[in-house]
């Protein structure tokens, strides 16, 4: 079939209403990510702060045994985890929890799967100390930190003018800074912004769908989720393989009945380059991923066509990653604590 | 004590001879650095080959569980090594010896402790697939190159009119032109280029010595050192803390008695910045190993001050790392090995 070009300005025309519809109702749920690197609660970012972040953020020294830095588990270069079902961490330990992406994770509500975290600067303190994941204490990291002129330096330019600049406090303080940095604009954000070409036919119909369907009820806001609490299995639990009996999320936090099988609706930014999905890290393929999601969460069977609309917008969310150059980290010391890799001085 | 103008042109007068005196004797024994990136053999480096390279020296999917990359012993941030005694790998176990520093390393005349690579490409091959470091096998690497798009196009220009251009071989090719150009350029290089400023009086005395008491027959070339084999223990054998006595060093590759505890004379670029020293990584302190080194070595205990004067030379070999960026890695397919974390699935 040829059409006339007065055809062809009609058609296109009603694309760009239907295009313009779409957006309005897109942008009440959606948020594209903001131009500026967002500002953090009682955390104000310099410069000098942020690239002590970064030191932090990819010294392995801030692991007992010396191996594992913030890197290893929210890899840049893997999507900012680690491709895992669950970390391997200190003395080949399995963590009990996915690893979520780094990127963007400063708009999350709160960090964590159960949100036991009310930001990053309070998340950064966990893994360092977790006996399955890093390993360490706070003393023995300020013993590290404070062995290395560097670092002192570094500490006191960041935080000036306080009595003691190098603290386990200051050093999560200056993780967040970093990490804050860490924004991934994606096509979606484009077209959000008003770029019609930005995103392709099926990922606007994917859009549509996981408005319509309900995705959105719960994947909402800049981070498309990460800002709420829901029941995984809201309508029917999934198998054991994926929704583990042990661990029961929010519930550990809260203490409260209802919060059994509680877990943040996850931050689906760069969902595409981060497989194994879910807090158990079971599901490996989008596809089933969303599929699962549709059936335990909206009682609804997807037809093929759907899920693959569905995956094709989830994809529109795979983001830029800026650009980090690998630091030159201060010098260890003789006064620098030593790796330890045994598993037994753990407490 | 003032000097009046006069007096101070002659003394300045007669330390520029001495400069040029003991730079000629350097320049005999040492070389600075090259300008450019060395050629290596039967390996031509195009700008893709050495991205590529980059993207796999980075990407911990080279390895069976998914944890280890070159990057993780071989630390960009902190030396090219991994600050430990010797590395932990797959399973945490404890490698043999101590993880080298991966900067300038291609102008070594052999890589590893024994020499046993040839060259980088020979070395990059030996990590995968050891049981005790990443334990993956060349049959999974290439299988996990193929499933991932990207990297087919990315080896398909890298390595263009070849009929297989992903293959183990050609990894390892395209890792070593990215290897090549981890090139530190110190104050050292600076002075034997003629630059009188860029070593402190410590630093030129400890050169001297360095030359004089006979560190430099064996420490020698661009690397100062990594160009030789020799007795660790040539005058005295240090102790069995210091030199284990069921590492045998070169014997194993060689099979001749003469090669018993045989090393490579360590290169020494950035040694003030890669403790712990010596094959068995049991040394952390630069002072210490320098006065082994006299002893075990040279027969000769070194005065407090003539290990200090050394040390300050050394201290010019620590160069300035190159700016590397974070790659993006390409994204695992449904077709992706999974990472395998058993150690018993090892054969």
């Amino acid at each position: 079939m040829r059409l006339s070009i007065l055809t062809l300005a009609a058609v296109l025309g009603g694309t760009a209403v239907q295009a313009d519809s779409l957006r309005e109702d897109a942008l009440d749920i959606f948020r594209a990510l903001p131009s500026t690197v967002p500002a953090v609660k009682d955390n104000p970012a310099t410069p000098e702060k942020v690239e002590l972040g970064k030191w932090l953020f990819f010294d392995p020294r801030l692991s007992a045994s010396g191996l594992f830095s913030c890197y290893s588990c929210h890899n840049l270069a893997t999507g900012g985890d680690d491709n895992m079902e669950t970390s391997i961490g200190h003395g080949w330990q399995k963590g009990p929890r996915n690893s979520p992406t780094v990127f963007n994770s400063v708009l999350n509500e709160a960090q964590f799967w159960d949100g036991r975290a009310a930001d990053l600067k309070e998340q950064a303190k966990g893994p360092i100390q977790a006996s399955v994941e890093m390993a360490n204490t706070p003393e023995n990291v300020v013993a590290t930190l404070n062995s290395m002129p560097d670092y002192i330096a570094a500490f006191e330019t960041a935080f000036p003018d306080e009595e003691e600049p190098v603290s386990f406090d200051n050093m999560a303080r200056a993780i967040e800074t970093f990490e804050a940095t860490l924004l991934t604009p994606a096509p979606f954000d484009a077209w959000l912004n008003g770029d019609d070409g930005a995103l392709s036919e099926d990922a606007l119909a994917g859009l549509e769908l996981f408005m319509d369907k309900g995705c959105a009820s719960c994947h909402s806001g800049v981070n498309v989720g990460g800002n709420g609490y829901y029941p995984f299995g809201l309508v029917e639990k999934p198998g054991a393989d994926v929704l583990p009996v042990g661990d029961k999320g929010r519930f550990v936090v809260t203490e409260t009945a209802d919060d059994e099988y509680v877990f943040r609706a996850s931050p689906l930014r760069n969902v595409a380059v981060t497989a194994p999905y879910f807090h158990s890290g079971k599901v490996w393929d989008l596809d089933v991923a969303v599929d699962i999601m549709a059936e335990s969460q909206l009682g609804e069977a997807l037809e093929p066509e759907e899920t693959t609309r569905i995956v094709a917008f989830l994809e529109s969310l795979t983001g830029n990653v800026p650009e980090v150059t690998v630091p030159v980290l201060p010098v260890e010391t003789a006064d620098t604590p030593r790796p330890k890799a045994e598993i037994l001085e753990l407490q």
